[in-house]
């Protein structure tokens, strides 16, 4: 919905510009990471990878039911891998691919941004 | 609510490893630019100033009163001016501050990385 939103937007303001083809590539990686999740899903596992219930501890406020959607679709879009853990009892793993770390860049200028804004906001404070 | 569940996870991951102060600042970023609607409204505005309805009809989806309250955060956080032109008819004229240009380094990563992601879905089909 939100990278639907986005794309539209983005969209929209090439045909009117013609000068901004960057915004839809910006579209693009709202479609795959954005939303209410996938991102602290991400940083959850950023640290060590995790069974499920310790991710749904982790990632506050997530159900069930949307967390096993989020995790099928980060898997299915090769930000994750699902291991199992065949023992007794079996046990599943989710930890980042390496692909989850070409995302680098994203997380340090969203860092390094929010750390600027941070000071800022104290600042005025 | 998004924010927050990333500064939970972030908080947590802190804790624990004692090395990812970083993604404190990430959580920060979030708090300010995430959620449903933020970003399609900056890049809405990022090629020109909007009066509300036409803003309203680019950010496809968004209703008058969260879209209301969105430009008011926007505007309360620095990252919109809210322009009143006197005339006849009055006419309130959205338009970015140079604060929201701090943001070009995100834009820009995700940038990069939605055009890296879409070539290698491309690639995948």
């Amino acid at each position: 919905m939100e990278s639907t939103t986005i794309m539209k937007v983005v969209n929209k303001d090439i045909k009117q510009s013609g000068c901004q083809a960057s915004l839809a590539a910006v579209g693009d990686a709202l479609y795959a990471i954005g939303g209410k999740w996938k991102l602290p899903i991400i940083v959850a596992l950023s640290h060590s990878d995790k069974r499920f219930n310790e991710l749904q501890r982790y990632v506050e406020g997530i159900s069930a039911k949307v967390l096993s959607n989020e995790l099928k679709d980060l898997e299915m879009n090769g930000f994750i891998n699902r291991n199992i853990d065949t023992g007794f009892p079996v046990a599943v793993r989710y930890e980042l691919t390496s692909y989850s770390h070409t995302l680098q860049n994203v997380l340090h200028a969203l860092s390094d941004w929010g750390e600027m804004h941070r000071e800022k906001i104290m600042k005025n404070k």
